[in-house]
């Protein structure tokens, strides 16, 4: 298994260093043969070459089997860009551009034990557990834009192809799982939705195991304070996925849990990551929980390593550090990256 | 005081004739002289005229003090519009539109004794009491939109004057509380919140006395449900509004609470309106909150009726209906509409 790492920013190399780790250990355990190579990407890119996402960057990236990424930006790359200079979130969008990675998968679960982390009361939080199918190349992300401080604009366009392959990749993951598929938009206003939604209808009689509703994206983000256990798969576009997904990771504890998977056609390189941000206020300090990497270096074993035994493995060490009651900073707790990181190798 | 009322669907008749009873009892003590019509509006003028936006209905709305709104919108529109009717919704964006109201007030603020009703732990939605402004005639909204079911775009444009005048309007709503605005864009990847950042920038010169900060739509999704009482007044624009206001009035308790003022130019005519739909599974059947309406009727003798005192004395009766421990059915009672009303007119 053939690895490319992205450390990325800020916490991005402590979170990826700790999940390397994990993923040596379990790939040793499985008899899975594992090579990592490191490149730069994001802010740390810039610096060196003054680009976020380097010619050799996305070379590493195509010819992989997987990248694992950490996270990208920070204060002094948003100053930078203020005049002119290159954003580190423009390389994020290019690698998941050129690797066309169309679904990213953003699961979220109650852990075990972990009632307490919720700013939810318990009996609201219980059985959560919601996969989000978020639609990651396409829609306002990449439309036209037009820059300016007088006026400005940013085109939302989405073709049916588009709409249609993301929803067939959450039709799939509802049929292994609820068999239950919640589409978000904002069809009472949105052109862009009114097609989306008409997709998904279209699509709902090729899967009819599988029962479809349909949410707007302001009553969404209602439901999932109030009642997130009612859903199971949720599939939106880029930016509403992008809003209800941090929402969702905040509900069940913390979003330094929560771990995600960018796929692109079946048989290309996935790109797993952690969903926090580079959290630069924390950098350096092994304060980061580790945990959202690691889990997406379970994410990477199951989607681009076909070990799903071994990705299981990691989870259980997770929820077996968790349930040990070790707690980073963002749970509350004072362990330390390190402590996390020791506690999921010695539970593996 | 002339006031405009537009019932609109589903529970909009039950709920603005609560609000309208409370009022005229409230104007009755205040010695304001009432005068309401009703018009017109939504699904209600489709049926009735084939539009949603009556000629008649815009004329009432532009020539009185205030408008007082129900709600708009219900599956049986829904439907027609996939054939090409016309939608309810078009006649309320159409109504902000032609009106100017580009500034929407959306308070949520824990009421004494409601912390039962808030999905949050109390320690989590303690203290919380935020106002969100809202831009309300622009952005992706109102920009031009391609439809279509194999190809859609919709255009986000925002102009920095469209930016400066509801700023302006949420740095001196933060005066008059505690001197706190927070500004939520997406500045990592969309144009517009890059302009929108700016103009928030270039204008807190002007307040020195407010504290300003900005925060990413994603994380703000994330901070609301962990810690809403941090923040005093928040600005965005026109659909990140509609998202976080609609999470923030769940996490105090119930969407059936939240009220709105939709503002213009000064000296011009406001829409008052709870943040609540149209809620077609629950109309006729006297089971709607009314409270939404009746505070919305408070910011109107507040906002359009220069009669604070009186808008004062109906919140207190709200909050003593409350406090008797009245609870509709969003708040997991079974007090009736009825019930709530007659409760709110009681304690007046
Ligand atoms: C960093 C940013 C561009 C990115 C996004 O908005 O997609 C991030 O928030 C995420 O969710 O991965
Ligand atoms: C009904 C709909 C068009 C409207 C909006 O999105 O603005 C509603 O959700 C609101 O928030 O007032």
């Amino acid at each position: 298994l053939h690895v490319t790492i992205l450390p990325g920013d800020g916490i991005g190399p402590e979170v990826t260093e700790a999940a390397e780790r994990v993923l040596a250990v379990a790939c040793e355990a499985a008899g899975i043969g594992l090579r990592t190579d490191h490149e730069l990407f994001g802010g740390a890119a810039i610096d060196a070459t003054g680009d976020p996402f380097p010619e050799k960057t996305r070379h590493a990236c195509l010819t992989c089997d997987a990248v694992l990424l950490g996270a990208v930006g920070g204060p002094r790359w948003d100053e930078a860009a203020k005049t002119g200079g290159p954003r580190p979130e423009k390389g994020l969008l290019a690698l998941r551009s050129a690797m066309g990675l169309f679904a990213n998968l953003r699961p979220s679960r109650l852990f075990p034990g972990m009632e307490d982390a919720s700013p939810l009361r318990p009996e609201r939080v219980e059985g959560t557990d919601v996969l989000i199918v978020r639609e990651l190349t396409g829609g306002v992300y990449f439309g036209e834009k037009t820059e300016g401080t007088e006026a400005a604009s940013d085109l939302m366009p989405y073709s049916r192809a588009e709409v249609e392959r993301v929803v067939r990749v959450a039709f799939e993951a509802a049929r292994g799982r609820k068999k239950h598929l919640t589409s978000v938009d904002k069809a009472n206003v949105l052109a862009t939705s009114r097609l989306w939604r008409h997709a998904v209808e279209a699509l709902a009689p090729d899967y009819p195991d599988v029962t479809v509703d349909h949410v707007l994206v302001d009553a969404m983000a209602m439901h999932l304070t109030t009642r997130p256990a009612r859903f199971d798969v949720v599939v939106t576009e880029n930016l509403f996925g992008d809003v209800l997904s941090d929402e969702l990771s905040a509900v069940v504890g913390s979003i330094g849990l929560a771990a995600s998977a960018s796929l692109g056609e079946p048989g290309k390189p996935g790109v797993y990551e952690p969903i926090h941000g580079s959290a630069p206020d924390i950098a350096g300090q092994s304060a980061a929980n580790p945990a959202g990497a690691i889990l997406s270096a379970a994410m990477l074993l199951r989607h681009s390593g076909d070990a799903p035994e071994a990705a299981a493995r990691i989870e259980a060490a997770v929820e077996a550090a968790l349930g040990q009651g070790l707690r980073t900073r963002d749970l509350g707790g004072s362990a330390s990256t390190e402590d996390f990181t020791k506690a999921v190798l010695a539970a593996l």
